[in-house]
Parts: C-alpha cells; sequence; structure tokens
C-alpha cells in the first residue's frame, strides 16, 4: 500500500485521479491541500459523498512528506515547481501533472510561461511520463513530467512515423479539437455553459504553450528537429480531444503501411490502439486508453488520434506512472 | 421611430434584446449602458460585429432620458428601482426586465429578496407585462413589470383553468425546467460548461423567487387565492423552459374540455399556441411563441407549456410590451 | 470464475455490461449474441477495439447454456421470456435486463405491453433485482427480473418513508429526467441528435409502462396499495436519471427526520448515498450510486434521487445481481 | 408577392427555408412536397404549429409550376436534376438546394455522386448562388445551383487571398467543423443522440463530395488551379460550420494585409464581417452572416470561418438568391 498526497485537490484533474485511485488497490489517499479551501472533499466534488472521508487542508511540504510516499501536483504552473523541491528533499516521489518539468529549456519556458522558473537546475532532467515513450526513466525515478493533454494526442501518434523517416519532421499541421474541461474549474467568462455550447471556436492560435512541449518531445523521441503548427479548438462536450494531424511524407506511403508502422511501435501497449476506422472522443471516454489511425490523401498524411483530455491526458497517464514507478502492473486501477 | 436605451447591455437578455430590435422597423437604439464596461458592444457580444455601432456608457438618468423615449432595464433587481423613478420623472417610459416591480407588496418583496426595495411606492400599481392577460393596463402605462421566464411558463397554462373553475387554486405543483440562460452571464462555479453539461439537478427547492411572484398573479387573475409548489431544474441546453404541472381538477374533466378552455381563451392571442402534442421547447426556440397542452391523467391534470426563457420569457415578451406601449402592431419583430 | 453470455449484445446496455465485466476479476465473456448482426464485438462497438476479441453470433438456448453460466440478457421484452425458460432449464442462471420478469401478473403485462406473455406460469416468482430491497431472495435464485431504471431511480427514495408511514401511498406524483440513453440504440427519428440537442419535453405522459412496475414494488416492499403519477422526460443528456417525487405527508415531518430515515434505512448499503444537498445526475454518472435527498415543502414531501440510467438503472445493477447469485463481494468491477 | 412551392419540405434545411420565408413580406408558400407523407406540415414540423395551413403533397412538375412562380428544391441529389427541366420548361424559376447543378462536368459529378445524373446539358450553364462571388449571373437565371455548406465556409475566406496571389492555390487543407444538422433528418445509427453526443470524429476524409465543389469554384473565381485537402468532423451541436484553413502564403504577408485584403473585397456585401477576433460558430448561430478572420503562423496563413450551414450554408443563401432573382432587397427577411 502506498500513502498518497493530493496537491490542489478542487479542479477537474484531481477529481478524476481520486476516482481512480480510489479503485486502486495498492494506493491510499491520506491528504488533500487546497490553499484556500478547507472543506470537506465530498463538498467539493459531491460525486466522492461518502466515498472519501478527507478534508482540503493547507499542508507545508513537511507535513505532506509525512503522510504520504508519492505526491501528485495538480497545482498550476510555477505553484507547483515551488514545492516540488522541497517535497524530493524529504523524500517523497512526484508526479506533477503541471507544466513545470517538462520542457528542458528555462529559456523556453520563460518565453512561452511568462514566469520565472522557480527550480531552473532540474530542468532537462526530469522524465516525460509517456509510458509509451519513456517508460525506463520513468521506472527508476522520483520526479516525473506528466504531460499535457494536446502533447499525448499528437505525439503518439506522431512519434513513430518521424522516427522512422516517413513524414517530413518540419512540416506539420496539429489541428486539435477538445473538450471544455482541459480549462479547468475556474471562474471564467469564456467557459459557461451558454458560451461553450453550440460554439466551436479555435482559441491560442499560434500562441498555445503545447506547442514547444510537442516539438521538444518529438525532436527527442526522433532525433529530428521538429516543427509544428498547433491550432487547438474549444467543442461542446465535457472530454476528449480529437487530433487531426496533416504531414508530408518523406517518399509514397501507403495506408497499410502506416498502420503497421504504428502497431508495431505500439505492439505491446497496453493503452493504444491502432484502428483502421476513423477514431470518435467517445470511443475513449473515461478511460486511458488511445485510438489512432492514418490516412493517405493526396500529398498528405492524416493521422487522427482520440484521447480522453482527463485521463490518459492527465490523470490516467499519472497513475500509469505511478504504478511504473512504485513497481505495481502498469494497468493497475485503469482497465 | 422610437428611440430607444438599453441598462445593464452586457448580459443574455439585452443581447436577445438588440437583435430583436435591429429588426424592428420603428425602434431606433441609441444608447447601451453599464456600470463598468466601456468597450463597444460588438466587442462584448460579438455576434453583434458590424451590426451596431455603439459603445456601452454608464449614463444618468437624465443623459439616457435625453437620448431615448423608451428604456429597457436588463439591470439587476434592486439597481432597477434605484433609477426608474428619476427615468419616469424626465417623461421616458420603462420596460423593467428586473423582478423590482412584478410584486404588490413591499413585505413580500423584501422576505424574497432580502433586500430593502428603493421605490416602494409604486408598488402595486405598476402593469403586469403580460400581454395576454393585462393589455389593457398596458396600453397606456409608462412603466412595465415584464414578467420572469418561469411565471410566463407558469401562469399561461394556469390562468383559464383555475379562471373557470376547472382546478383546486392551492394544490398545484409546478415542475419546471430550464436552460443554462436563465441563470445570467455572470461568474459562477455552477454554470461552467463541465458542471452543467450531461447533468440535470434541481434548484432552491421551495425557495425560488418567481414563487410569490406566480402565486399573485394567477390570483389577481382568477380571483382565486392560489398557492403553488414551485420545483425549478437547471437543465443541460441554453434556451428554453418546460413546466410540467399538475393540478386537482374541481370535476371529472376530459382532455378536450380542457384544450377547448385553453384555446378559447388564447383564441385572438398571436403568440401563444394550444397544441395536441406535448410540447419540445425546441420548437419555441428563439421565438416568442408559447406552445401549451394538457393531459387528464388519474386524479390530476397536467397541464405542460414550452417558452424560450430570453424571447418568450424575456425580451421578446419585452418588445411586446413596447409595441403596445408605443402603439405599433404588438408582433412587429416578433414573427 | 464464471463464463458468461450476453444476449442482445448490439445496444447501449449490453455495451455498459461488457465494459463493467472486462473489469470484474471473476467473470468471463464467452458468448454475445444477435439475430442479425455477425461482425466482430468491436466493430458494433468501436470502444471495445483491441480490449474483447469475440464476434456476435445467433445461437440456441443450448448453444448458450453449453458455453455459459450465467446469461444476461439484453432482449427486448417478450423476446427475453421466449428463451429463458429453456435456458433455466439447461441449468444457466438468467439475468433479464427486459421487462418480462418484473410485473407479478399477467393481465398487468399484458395490458401495458400490449403483447401475450411467452411464459406467463414464471410471472410473480422471480425475484426484482434490486439488492437494497429484495437481497435475500436474490442470493438463492437462477434466475432475476433486472429494474427497469425510471422505478430504479423512484422505489429507493420511496419505499422507505412509505414502508414507515411517512407519506400516503395513493397521492404521489415522479417527475422524472432521463437523458437519451434511455431510450436505446434504435433508429428513430426521435433520438436524432437535432431533434434531442436543445430540446426537453415529456413523453408518454400517463402512459409509461414502468407505471405498473413502480407501483407493484413498491405495494410489495411496503405493505400498502401504492399509486403513482408517472411523467418521464427526454433531456439533452446521454445519461442519467433525476427523479423529484412529491407525496404527502401523513403528519407533520421535518426534513432531518425524512433524512434521518432514509439514511437509516440504507445504512449498510454501499450504493445508496442519503445527501443534504440537492443531488446531480452527473455526480453519479458512470456509476453505481444512488444520491437521494429529501425537503418539506408547503404540504408536499420532495424527494429527489439521481442515478446513471445504464448502471445502476440496467447494467450496474445486473453486475450486482450477479455478484450476489454467484457468492462474490457485492460490490465487485462496481466501486 | 411571388408564390412559392418547396420540393422535399420534411427536412431541416426546408423548415428552415419556411421559417424564413414566413418572415418574408414579398413571399407566400403555396405548396409543400413529399413522396411519401401527406400530413399537415405542422404535424411533420411542431415549430410550425398555428403558423402555416398547408399540407404535404405528392405533386407533379405541372401542378407545382401552376401553384408557383419560384421552387425551391430540397430533394436530394439526382432527385432534383429530375424534376427541374419540367418546372423550367413550365416557366418557374428553381432554387436548387441538391448538389445536382453546382459541379461544370458530367464526370466529375457522376466519379463523386457514383450516379448517372439526369440532365447533364446544363451542367457548367448554372450560376452557383454564391451572390459575393456571382451576383451578376445571379441576378438574371431562372436556376441557381445553391452552394454546399462546406464548400461556403471554405471558399469565402479562401478565394480573395487566392484571386490576390497571396497564396499557393495548390496547398491548402481545410479543417472543417460541423453540427449534426448538416447530416440531414434520415434514420441513421451514427446520428442518434447518444452517439453524437460528447463525441467528435472526422468522416469522409478524403472522399467527402464537397472537395470538387470546393475546388472548382475557386479555380473559377480566381483563374488559378486549385487543390484542397477536405477533412470534415462532426461535431456536438445543432447547427454551425467552423472552418480553419491552412495555406501557404507565396511571399511575406502580415495579419493586417490579410485583413485588409478581405475586408476591401468583401467592402460592400451586407452578410460578410471580416472580423479581428477568432471567429465562434454561435455568432453567427440562426443568421445569414459569415465570420471571418486570419492569422499568420509560422511558414503558414491560417484563415478561419464561421457560418450557420442551415443558413448561409443553405436556407438563408437560397433567399438570398430568391430575392436577387426577384429583384426584391437582397437582405429582406434575413437581417
Amino acid at each position: 500500500m502506498t500513502t498518497i498526497a493530493i496537491l490542489g485537490a478542487t479542479g477537474y484533474t484531481a477529481l478524476e485521479l481520486i476516482k481512480i485511485l480510489l479503485r486502486h488497490p495498492n494506493a491510499e489517499i491520506t491528504a488533500l491541500t487546497s490553499r484556500e479551501d478547507t472543506r470537506k472533499i465530498e463538498l467539493v466534488h459531491p460525486s466522492l459523498s461518502g466515498r472519501l472521508d478527507l478534508s482540503l487542508e493547507s499542508l507545508s511540504a513537511k507535513e505532506i512528506a509525512n503522510r504520504a510516499e508519492c505526491v501528485f501536483s495538480c497545482l498550476p504552473h510555477t505553484a507547483s515547481a515551488k514545492i516540488v523541491p522541497e517535497l524530493l528533499h524529504c523524500g517523497t516521489k512526484v508526479i506533477d501533472l503541471s507544466a513545470d518539468y517538462r520542457l528542458n529549456s528555462v529559456e523556453v519556458f520563460e518565453t512561452w510561461y511568462a514566469e520565472k522558473h522557480p527550480d531552473p537546475n532540474r530542468l532537462g532532467k526530469v522524465p516525460y511520463g509517456l509510458p509509451e515513450l519513456f517508460r525506463k526513466q520513468i521506472i527508476g525515478t522520483d520526479l516525473i513530467a506528466n504531460p499535457g493533454c494536446y502533447p499525448t494526442s499528437a505525439i503518439l501518434p506522431l512519434a513513430p512515423i518521424i522516427k522512422t523517416n516517413l513524414i517530413e519532421p518540419e512540416d506539420i499541421i496539429i489541428d486539435s479539437k477538445s473538450g471544455v474541461s482541459g480549462s479547468g474549474r475556474k471562474l471564467r467568462l469564456s467557459t459557461l455553459y451558454p458560451e461553450c455550447n453550440e460554439n466551436i471556436s479555435a482559441y491560442s492560435v499560434g500562441t498555445h504553450r503545447h506547442t514547444p512541449e510537442i516539438e521538444q518531445i518529438i525532436t527527442t523521441v526522433s532525433g529530428k528537429n521538429t516543427k509544428v503548427i498547433f491550432t487547438p479548438h474549444l467543442t461542446p462536450m465535457d472530454r476528449g480531444i480529437l487530433s487531426t494531424i496533416y504531414s508530408k511524407p518523406t517518399r509514397p506511403v501507403l495506408q497499410n503501411e502506416l498502420l503497421e508502422t504504428l502497431s508495431n511501435f505500439y505492439r505491446n501497449e497496453p493503452f493504444i490502439k491502432i484502428v483502421e476506422h476513423l477514431p470518435s472522443t467517445k470511443d475513449v471516454s473515461g478511460t486511458n486508453f488511445v485510438h489512432i489511425t492514418a490516412r493517405v490523401v493526396g500529398n498528405r498524411i492524416i493521422t487522427v488520434s482520440a484521447i480522453d483530455n482527463l485521463i490518459k491526458g492527465a490523470s490516467g497517464a499519472a497513475v500509469q506512472n505511478f504504478n511504473l514507478m512504485f513497481n505495481y502492473p502498469e494497468t493497475t486501477a485503469l482497465i
């Protein structure tokens, strides 16, 4: 049994995490933190009524470390990196769901996030928590940079076909459609129900912070400098990301070869399903699965992926990493 | 041509009002107010892009009266009654979409709204803007209390059958289902998209402020003291109210007699449609129409009504009242 | 390990059942039937891609019994009762999710379902699969009548307060709001997306087949002849039933007494949560939980319940019954 | 006053058309046809209750021509071109909302639609009903090929920047997101509410029939051979198309130059709004407006357009064409 604390437990990601961990035979949630809220967690998330008897607390790193062998941080970026060093120092393992440790370069971080990084020296040394690509590094680490939701949906279909030289790495267009839960549980006019319902729009065109994350990870995995144009869209659903990705083949290629390349690459992966049909977000909703397919259209390859942004795009991946770090079967609580 | 000012122009009700008035051949919008926002209206409501070249302004009653012969107030309750007296004093006519002038009794107002009424002496003298029941009073007035959305959906089906002694006036249950736009364009956790989507819940059970409004108006119209239990529900759609109303017949009655009573009562009303099928909110969405039907089930009469909460439940009714007050054909801009 | 066949595996209920059973450590799905479809199940339900390697088959009762110790029937009413007798004869246990064995009386069945019952002699002898009320009968049986979705949402909050004489049993109004998945996966104009989205309507007013089921079960449990008016509504969401139930207290009663009565009644039930707040369908979505609260308003008691119509209202309850019948811990695969 | 017949009046497009024409001061609907249905139109479309007293009829071309000076055909492709020649012969003007007269080449039609064209000789001679690009031809014609919904959303933003040589005409990616009403009011498993809700997927990747239509019209307008990759997506909303379009600039270009080029091109167009913000489908929902913007990102130009697929993408455009053909002000009934 591993004791667990969740930092920033009031949001949607934390709620999913709690629900998954309640099903986990080897995990025991022992602390939930919030800087301001001190209510019982079931008043914050009524879906937990009668299921978890804990209240939110404002705790120091030391207090957290005394209660938990593993910490999942659902804090906002920079807030996370302010507490992580001390948690590690106290011997706690940390899975950070914020963006703080995903980028290798302080400069890139500070350019895209427009804030000083509180723990710059660790950047570049923290495994990126996509087990399908970095399982070995994850197993031995005490800190994980849990991937962003859009990057997960883009990197998994692209990495294999860039690595095998099937597409040009610098001419990639990622058109992603996300459910609204990706915006978090914050008061914002733009995510009120009557603003989002019956509505689709693009946002952060050319400026979304997941762009450098996608480029860095694919570059790392493939060894090829990768450039992407990434356009996220807000769509009227709770959950799910569908990414439609346009790339240029380096040579004539057929759909079957693409599907085989993907299938071979992910042959032993329990959560990646290479499918012949066009994926739907609903088919993976509430699960840690990823559905991926590929097509050849005109002079382009189109790859399409579907994930649940809160599960494989956040909390499911976090538990998958937890399982690896603590030597539990990788799919525990996730199937 | 009548010049028009809209107070509190940043919300959903005001937006619908503007859209309707842009189609009105005899209305010219000359002022839009907000206490804080000074942006161009098309930045606040992008659906007005290129359609209305006005900015929000913070204006005194006098300034408003200088620009507009008619004022539509979309201000919150008590804010409206603070400015209305001076507007009337300046000779402007006012259609008040807030709850400030709907109730006859200061005591009832202050009990249910928990605030002091800023203009108590006018209560009881202001016509209630349901033309189907109070057309004569509306025509000659300079101030209208525009009805609440739920009351409109409940009063219209109930008034005729209470007035004709078909049902017991003190044993009525109104179970209403509303779209989220009824909650207004305010920052609230409970109306975020991921909170409302795929979700239905009851709220303000036994305590909703529209309860005394419904009781008072039906009592006035029917001459019979009326008591209702009113349960509103928040449902995952933008617009629409469906009210399912359970009442007790005073004597055996057949569905046909009910439908005929309703049809006769509203025979000449352009916006009320008594239908045989069970109404759907979608069928009246974006319109000023009301669909009503009735059934006899066991020892109860069930009446069902459907309206668009933002149109017949707010801005459409307001323009219908405007047409009557300014002697334009009642359906102008509404059909 | 128990081998399992699912009859009528193409619908939404069957899909949920399969997903739950895939998480069940003691269940192995060995057959899936359809009268017409012979595709691989993952082509019918793409969310099962790579998760269950079975094809649909048209099988006789004998063939089914050879492969499965337990059969879940998701067949339509009367189709189920045509095959159940032979399955039982072959020694298979059956959980019937159709309405065929829920009513005690052939006459009542044939009146409400307008078809001849294929297995009339069994009526009245089959346990009704609500473990919270009939656990003892369920444990020893070889055939279960799995409850209807609306009845589950209505019976659970009502049974305790009728049984304890808190309300009049013959003056009950049940106003229920259901997601569209309750209509099944059939081609119907009325359940097309553009017909249901942004729309609420009542249907089957006074004529819904779940009415006699609700009345019979509450009468059985409470020993008091029960009469209900039941009005279902179709609402724009996939899943969930919210039932708002109006009843008359037999004597003055406070909210606390109601909540205590309910809490005591369900004290040891793992899936029933008596809550103080007003329940939301979203809080129980995807789970086997039931949230129930109560209020006193005017001369009425209002009880509100929320369930997931596909889980506690169908497949989750079915697995709960399966666990009881096969002596597995009752919550297996359901928490 | 112009008398009007609508062919194929049971679908969503016809319903929108009827609603718009009911507001048109110079249009009188005199016939509604259906091959099978003979009900009153208000039973087919309950939103028309009490608003249009006509029944569906199965009429010959001659009978239609006797009743109507203008025919809107909402028939499926090939069904439309089977009746259009005779209608024209009888002296009726026709606005064809099907795809039958949009393509210039019989070969292209028969390749993409996989059916014989019933009236091949007219292909290439029928004006394409986008008034913003073909107003002169529309004014004098007796037959209009009303544009497809996706083509409208793609052609309007692209035509000006291809015509002015700002982008490469043969390297264009159109990623479109449409509401479900675009699929029509047909019984299909894939458009059931529980299949579409909370779901996004791509469909007809590389094979959608609007591809050659887009290419042909832009080629015609710009004089440059145009090639597009077009990927439609089904999204959980009733109405609206958002097209995100990726193209390559022929030379370095700034966002302002793009916006100015678009603004100049559509300077006098009442329905086209070039906006600085990123468009939302909701902002144009229920209207004939088109919102368009442009961005420069990396080595690509991204143009984004939003329309209502049923209005500017179908019935609104049809009425706009009607107004031009019959010499009414172009915006009548559309603003």
